[in-house]
Order: structure tokens, then sequence, then C-alpha cells
């Protein structure tokens, strides 16, 4: 990986959030047997994994608490141009952060709470309220959750006035039987799979912005297709629970699951196991991503260290297994492809398409 | 109550907040049932309640997510005007607010996930983040519960640049054997148990900035016991999940709890039932909350309709049960005392000492 860091350049400096990370796990780490009178604990091998799994008799519970970033400042800015209140965008992609990091360790979301955070009650003028709330319900819908409750306060002085700051958090349940997905069992030898994202999704919304202040029309430009830069920008983000639920429950051999956000490619690594993954197809760029990258100026290793350029969600399957979960995405109207392999070596990440390579150093989450 | 809103002058406008919060209660309930398949399912008589109850089986468990407010900034402004740091406080009432919360519906907490999100990477240097983590993990050990991750994002151009937005999220569990406490067993005759609070807890922190705004010293006057106006508002606030376990588990008969945050006292007739909950005996004032309404001018019909007043929890038992609550709270080293009763009647707070009565149309939650 290079080490200009277009994403710092944006704003959003990985490199210090990633080792206060490393400190509040540590400190996170100490407490996992609290509630231990109370019949739970908190399985550590989940500490850096996308959910908490903790273990409350012989049933395993995955809790996240993940938020949709800045995305809805694109979501203001493009009302702003446009009139169009694309806020409904907002409220999906708030749910579609959660319930796929959920999804990761093998649960499936339960309930879901909202945190809608503004920074005047002025926010809740107009029809925003009730396009973000119609978003975050049918997201709900799409990933088999409730929708539990949550917190919408008002944070004068902190949130930006014009501003909403968005985050869900999750419980989900992983089905008897079946033990939670925590890297333990990825193998050399193991299918990955890609499946296909259709664009943004919820990363990438910093430099969204940036580039749009560098653009003459800003969100308004014009990509090839005719859609405007701010519309792709705002395109719903997919859920991949019902992938994952159907997998499961069709008894395919999945060993390990990784959602692709912050960190691009390089959260094909996030197992904390010492192995090769090595991707010898990519799936097709959207047309936003590639747009995106060309005017960030990104190189090809920067932009797949950064966005998911069209890998929305990685499985990695045993040997022979990676057909069925093409088949089932494509049953399901995703569209996936058996792009590479786990091998044995040093943890790693090789793109082979693009004579990319991502070392162990460049994703430290732990 | 009075017309006049002191807390919509300092920025917040409850009435337009729980106008929407009623439309996302709406949509959410609409969606309860969706995780059926999964085996769970939201309890409706949950909604509009602290904390959502989902029954899984024969188990039942309570989901919060809750904002800490503003308290940070204060926590920002007494380190600028000081140098100390008491990010540790606003740590710990992140947490407390959230578990407060999940044990009302006598669910034990058993994790907790984190919400740091910061205007700028900038945020992280000094002893900050440090001091966040250790007040986070410290009530996490007071409360019971494990923490175990959350989501840290910077929020470039969406929060303040020098301000941090806290959160946090909240699984807990019911006790095999109780049902959940939802306002059904309520009954006229039940004894009223106000547990003292220690000051600010975590609501009021916009009236304290807006007061410090107009005093010569900010958050560095001194109050008449000689401590800072600032460091008494940063007071850790009390957790009261050690005295609901211990109620549950001698087997008081509790019928509801209500944690005293927002809204203040008119938070007593939280249930959703037609109940009047008369209050004959107040507990003593802590000096910063005495102080804070005298300087932003509230009359006490005001102040008791906005800030705790040294009422932080109130316990509902059968009668009779009241002094059990008190001696079960002096143990734990907290103060509390039989304040009052249950009533036939409207649903109204009568506090009798200070001839208020605040009516049902003051505090509409659902």
């Amino acid at each position: 990986m290079s080490t200009r860091d277009p994403y710092a350049e944006a704003g959003v400096d990985y490199t210090t959030l990633d080792a206060a990370k490393r400190r509040a796990v540590a400190a996170a780490r100490a407490t996992s047997s609290n509630p231990a009178t109370r019949g739970a604990v908190v399985d550590d091998a989940s500490r850096g994994e996308p959910a908490t799994v903790v273990r409350v008799g012989d049933a395993s519970y995955a809790f996240v608490l993940e938020c949709l970033g800045t995305k809805s400042l694109i979501a203001r800015d493009f009302e702003a141009v446009t009139g169009v209140d694309r806020y409904d965008s907002a409220g999906y992609d708030t749910v579609a952060a959660a319930v796929n990091d959920c999804c990761c360790v093998g649960a499936l979301p339960l309930v879901v709470n909202a945190y809608f955070a503004t920074g005047a009650a002025s926010w809740y003028a107009g029809t925003r309220h009730a396009s973000l709330v119609d978003g975050f319900a049918r997201a709900c819908g799409d990933c088999g959750a409730a929708w539990g409750g949550g917190e919408s306060p008002t944070l004068s002085g902190l949130v930006v006035p014009d501003g909403i700051d968005l985050a869900a958090a999750v419980v989900g349940v992983v089905p008897a039987g079946i033990e939670p997905l925590l890297g333990g069992t990825l193998a050399a030898g193991d299918e990955i799979v890609l499946v296909s994202s259709c664009g943004l999704h919820q990363n990438g919304a910093s430099l969204v912005r940036a580039v749009a202040c560098r653009l003459e029309l800003g969100l308004a430009e014009p990509l090839a297709s005719g859609r405007l830069f701010g519309e792709a920008a705002l395109d719903s983000g997919v859920i991949y629970v019902g992938l994952v639920e159907q997998l499961l429950a069709r008894g395919v051999a999945v060993h390990y699951l990784s959602h692709i956000t912050g960190h691009g490619l390089r959260k094909l690594m996030r197992a904390d196991r010492e192995l090769t993954y090595r991707i010898e197809r990519l799936p097709e760029v959207p047309e936003l991503l590639g747009f995106l990258a060309e005017k960030a100026g990104l190189s090809a290793s920067e932009a797949y260290a950064t966005l998911n350029m069209g890998a929305g969600f990685a499985c990695y399957v045993a040997a022979g297994s990676g057909a069925q979960v093409v088949e089932a995405a494509e049953g399901l109207g995703l569209t996936a492809l058996v792009a590479g392999s786990v091998e044995p070596g040093p943890r790693r990440v090789v793109l082979e398409p693009l004579g990319i390579e991502y070392a162990a150093r460049d994703l430290q989450l732990r």
C-alpha cells in the first residue's frame, strides 16, 4: 500500500483511530466475564470481529453498534442542490451497516435500535424525518429484524445544526446448532466468493464530499450513464443477511464472512489468522466507484484499500462450495463470483488481476 | 407546567422531538413480528418504555440505545478552563444512562457497546481517550456488564472538531421467573420510593452550558461549598442496577421502575396507565442542581419538570414494601425515601410539598 493516505486527506485518519480502537478493545477485554453471574459471557474470540458474540447458556448472540459515517451529509447536500430528499437511503444504510456486520459472525438480526442525533430541532422540518424513518423501517424488513426503539437527541453545539449523526445497534442470534464464525475454521484451500456491492454502500462518504467540492457541478455532476454523482452516491446499499441466512439453512460449509467497508479489500484479511488471501478475479467496478476513484486521483492500490470497488461482502467456504454460494446469491438477485482462495502463507491480500498486495501491517484492528 | 420552556431556550425543543419520536415508534411497532421465524418477537407493551423487550423462547431480553447528550461538551469546556481532564466522567455517564434505562424493565445488563464519534482525529491527542475508556470500563464493572465493542468514527463536518458524541447500547436479561416491568402491575396503593441522584447525571448539560455563558467565571464559578460549577456538573452519575438486582433477588414486590432523566419528575408518570402519582416528600436537592435552577431562572415547576432535582430513580412497590427498598438502597450506599404513593385518578404527577402538578399532556412519549 502506498504511504500516501488519500482518506486522511479527506479528514479520516485511520492510523490514529485504529490505535485508539486497540486501546478500547484491551480495556473491554478485561470485562468479558463481568456478567458471568447473570449467565452470560463475552466470547473473547469475537474481539476485533465485526460483532461481539455473547454466550448465554447454549445460545450465542451477536451485538453490534455501528455508525453510518457521514453519508447523511451527502443526503443533506444533495437535497440542497436538487431539492430531492434521499434521507430514506441514509436510514436504509444505517441499518445495512449494522446488520451486515452482525451476520458476519453467523448471527441473524433480531432487533435493531436507531440513533438519530441532530444538531438542532429545525432539522425535523420538511420531509426528512419521515423519509429517514421509512428507509430505516424498510431495511429492518429486508433483513428480517424488528425495529425496537432508539434515541433521537438534539445535540446543540455538538452536531452541526443541519446535520444528523446516524447509527444503529443490533442484536442477532446464531441459529441453534451452528458455531459463531470467528475465523477459527478458516483453512488453506477455502474458496473466497465475492458478492457484489451496488456502489458506495456505507463507506467513502467523506471522499465523495471532498471530490464534490472540486467538481464544477458538485453532486449534480453527471456520470457517463447520465445519472448524477450524488444520486448514485445515495443508492441504498445491499443487505447480505438473506444470503447468510440461506447459506446457513442449506448447510453450506461457511468458514468465515467479511463485510467490506472501511479499509476496502484489506478487510479480506480481517480474521486473526496467518493466511494469504489470493484473489484471481474481481467483480465489476460500479460506475460511481470508478468515477470517485478517478476524480480523487486514487491509484488502483489506494482505491482498493479504501473503497469496496464492487465487492461488498466476502464468503469463505470449503473448497468446492463456492458455486453453491454463487447460486444462492443469484437466487436472491445478487451477483457473486468465486474470486479466489485462501492459501498457507503470511497474512496478506493479493489482488492478482491488479498486481496489488496488502501486507498484514496494512490492517491492524486488534 | 408553565408554558415557558426554558429548555427550548437552551436549544432543546422537546415538543418537536417527542412528535418525531412518536412517528418513529409507530413505524417501529409495525415491525415487531419480523424476527418471528428466528424465534423472537418484540413485546409491544415495551414501546415507549425505557427499554425494548424482546422475547426469545422463555427468556426476555432488554435492548437500549442511549445517548449521553452534550455532557461531553462540559468536559471539553472544563478542560479548556482548568486543564483538568474529566472525560472519565463522560465515559462513566454514557454507560450509566443506558444501563439505568435497561434495568427499568427489570433487566440486568449483560453487555454494553460504545459509540464514540469525534469530529476530528485530533480529538484523540492528549489523555482524553484513555480517560474516556477508563470511565466507560469502570461503569461496566459497576453495573456488572461486559464491554462488548462498539464504534469510534471520525465524523468530519458532522460533529464539531473538538467534540465527541457519546452513546451506548446495552443488552440485558430479565432474571428467570420474573416478568418484565412494563407498567401492567402498577396499582393504586403502591408506594413510590425515590432514590437520590448525586447531581446532574446525564440530563441538563445544555442548560449548564447556557448558564456558564452568563457567569463571570463560567464553569470555574464557585458554588457555596467551594466546589467549582463545572467540577460538580461533571460528577459521575449514580448507577441503579445493583439496587434493582438486589430487589429482584430478594423478591421485593417491584411493580415499576422509572429512571428520572429528561423531562425531570414528569417521568414519574411514564407508565402508560391512568393513575395519579402523589409525592409527599422530596429528596434533598443537590447543590449543583439548586445553583443551576437558580442561575437559569427556573421556577420550581420548571426545575422539577426539567431536572432530576435529587430524585434519580423511582421504584414503585406494593404497599408496605417501600421500607425494604430504602433498606436495600442504604445497604448499597445510596439514599432513598418512601416519597409518596400511586392513587386512582387522572394520569398526573402531584408534588405536594411544592404545590406543583404536571398533567398527562406534559409527558407524551407514545
